[in-house]
């Protein structure tokens, strides 16, 4: 079966060579010169131009994004849609907004082309070798990629979930828990770190890979991270979010359901962030003011 | 190689179970006089009376206490006392406080008697089939026993990660981490309960499962649930919080380290319990009072 | 000075009989006839209808809209088009998004009608004996209006505090915090009631009201509610959100700044009004499955 | 009415010439000689000596104590009780866990010596022009003395509030809703200090101070700092926590009661102390390991 991708990032790529390692036929299009001769080397045909790419598809033809959410998308399908047919079908495999994806299934829709919305978890790791797919959209469009979905997850981690949209949004929510996951380990780690016990923690993690009721892909990776640096001296502590979580709390305020312990979690990396601590300089100049305690004087840079 | 065990609850007799199939000479102490003919019929050799019990066992003396935290571990540990000699190890895996089993360690060992703390983590099916240990103590007496925890844990979950305490401590972050992971994965689920789309929440754990950043055994487990019963109807949302999660916040705060997410996870238990609700009374009454907003009158029950 | 008021509901009334003592000339309109008449024994002069209402304001005209946020407010400001002039303005009191008033600010400019946006707090009492009010808009516009502001302030707590918009989102991060207070004290009030000593919580708040730290408006309106109530028996755990504190939460998402408190806060409304209880369902699944603890079935209502 | 003070700190100075302001008599005890100069100037009698000031005071004495929480107190006492004699009452006005009090009380007790907790709020400011005083112990005992507390609380804000312990308890919760209040307040400002509107925040708490919902003393603090230095440029956001708010969360763990929005205060002062961010650091690390997202390396110092 074939499949276009667009996109050739450090989900895109692996998620190519992944396909062409379960039998797909893969064709991308990246302006990417290096990209497109290492795809060849890889036995992947690439197309710098999409004109090219969208005629060397087979109709009806499966385009599979994988490309920044926003604007990206947008522009991606915009240069796209001239160049499609009526029954051929654009797959979102990005973190796009599920509002979006809803928005365009409709836009598409008005014009023949089909859309799914696919959340892809797993990481590089996954898409390399079999990645996690959350679908929304429509059965029959689902129906006749199946076995697209099917060869990437490895044949196991993918379905259909519901309408247009729920592909994203069920990815949505996946990242709000996996920054409450990832908060609550790293906390527990920063109490061993502290704690009155000389703690190994690179063996604490290995134990805990195997068999605990905390064991997953979360505790491997961070067992294989301090594996090599235990103490962590090489990295700062400043925590990037990436969007999802943040709509995941913005859904829960909008829907009136308490998540105190996602919200934590993202606003854990905002403050992780940030250098001026406008809210503890004013608590501490409170405690100055009332009770005459003694603030810690800024030295300057 | 032999091993003693008392206390064959919930997670002990899986454990002799589990001993038995890996080879180990299993010899257990229970005043249950069904689980000693069950245990017959199994294959393990049972004593009802303690006595029989460590004169049963080879000496030096494996005997691992499988019994609530706190007073039933002192008591049952001053009972073997006057049975063992010198060079018997008692191993402690339950959630005992690292603490006591500081003490502990420490008072055996002014009577030449051996002291592992282990923390046991897997759950019933751990205990049953490889079990995860997290292990305290001194390195000599470690080693010595070594073939039972690699036996005990199907060859990979066990290490000696440090001291006496080492293990109970390690396992108690553990929990606490346990608490703030669980109670991410219950925020995310209540989402998609009341979000806008349709979706069935025993596929989308399913999904999760496999190959998802968030998947792992709590995943599992959820997915296993759901999937007999999808919208939980048959269970209240009360959650008891079995004390070392509190032993986690006890320490966060005792050595100044910040712990958010799990403290959040353990109030959000505390709150399922709650049915007086006097801090949310008192915000409505405050409402009231000031904006002459209704609130919900109290029917009685 | 003259002042027209549109709403006569828990804040408009009240705002109302204060212009009216402080020497404001104030003019209402109110569909409610027997609020008409009650207006006129004391001494305010209503009209049923707009047109009415208008034609009896002098011009430029000060109109003060007390309605509820959102299209009540873009549908009373449509009806009143019509009936204004150059030079007239609006001034809302409501609890509107900030990005809603400075887009009314934008369309009224348009059609040289000013607009002002007040953020108004105090609760019922301020607004009938001197409220806080917290202004946004352009300088000339204030300024022609201050008096009216000193007037209902009392004469100390108004201000123009920025540009279009200010006045409301200076009012919406003041009701964030105001949840993050009361939780507080909530939560503090329930350790008490829930702690080891014998305490009366009238008495308690009734001294923190004198001279502490936590002392000011809010433990004032507790120590009120306590001293008729302290066991709060009449009243049900249940905390409405009005709306401000949860676009206190959006926004320090959308701009990454850390709120957790508030953010906490707010949830723990949401959680007080949740009956389904999702999240907890699950936690308690998750440990009955992998740990053999028990639930708590449901017995139906 | 006589009242012995120990201690002439940050608390103890300013509550000696309060009561002396209040008309009671008061005697001092501090090695310090330059403060007993001062105090005499100020028409306070002072003692360097322990047995002089003892020996100054009329029975049955009262003795302030104005000393740090924990050994102090007790090696105070230990030093007093020789020179002591029945009927005599010590008032431990200091920030001493509850327990501590219960147990004082007793030992006391034993020796016909009377003891009263006291909770002291307010402040400097407060200590020096009228306290909030939360007072635990027996009826008698406070009765004979509630002129002593009349005087320094300014005539209101004192109250024997249940029976030993109950003041410290009191003030321990009191503290913890304190830090809530505190974080809810920085919180807001910090939104307010990175939001999209040029806002003056001296000018906007100014106008909070004066009526709104969240006016009260902690406001008033945050106005007076602010009007000095609106960007708080000269302070650090480093917060430090005295020991009461960790106390109300370890007790709101010990009787499983819910305070989530307390904890998560104090532990926002514990991370602006933490330098090493390993929970950060951890975070940072798993997204590199399965995203391949960038970190922030560290440049050293």
């Amino acid at each position: 079966m074939e499949l276009g991708i667009i996109g050739m990032g450090k989900m895109g790529l692996p998620l190519a060579l992944n396909g062409r390692d379960k039998g797909l036929d893969i064709v991308v299009h990246t302006t990417g010169v290096e990209k497109l001769a290492m795809l060849e080397r890889e036995g992947v045909r690439g197309f710098a131009r999409l004109e090219e790419f969208t005629a060397a598809l087979r109709r009806p033809r499966a385009i599979w994004l994988m490309v920044p959410a926003g604007k990206a998308v947008d522009d991606t399908i915009a240069r796209l849609l001239p160049l499609l047919e009526g029954g051929d079908c654009i797959i979102d495999g990005g973190n796009s907004h599920y509002r979006d994806s809803q928005r365009r299934h409709q836009e598409l829709g008005d014009r023949d082309i089909h859309f799914l919305d696919v959340g892809t978890s797993g990481g590089t790791g996954g898409a390399r070798n079999g990645a996690c797919l959350m679908i929304g959209g429509d059965a029959a469009v689902y129906a006749a990629l199946e076995p697209v979905f099917v060869a990437l997850s490895g044949g196991m981690g993918c379905a259909l979930l519901g309408p247009s949209g729920a592909g994203h949004y069920v990815k949505m929510i996946h990242n709000g828990i996996e920054y409450g996951m990832m908060q609550a380990i790293g906390e527990g780690l920063e109490i061993l770190r502290h704690g009155p016990l000389p703690l190994e923690l690179d063996r604490v993690t290995a134990v805990w890979q195997r068999g605990s009721i905390v064991s997953g892909l979360l505790l491997d990776v961070t067992a294989a991270a301090l594996a090599r640096e235990p103490g962590l001296e090489s990295i700062q502590g400043i925590v990037a979010a990436s969007g999802e979580a943040n709509w995941t709390v913005e859904e829960a305020v909008r829907i009136g359901v308490s998540a105190p312990v996602i919200a934590t979690a993202l606003f854990s990396r905002f403050k992780s962030q940030d250098k001026l601590r406008y809210a503890e300089k004013t608590v501490a100049a409170m405690r100055r003011e009332f009770g005459g305690h003694s603030v810690v004087a800024d030295q300057g840079e």
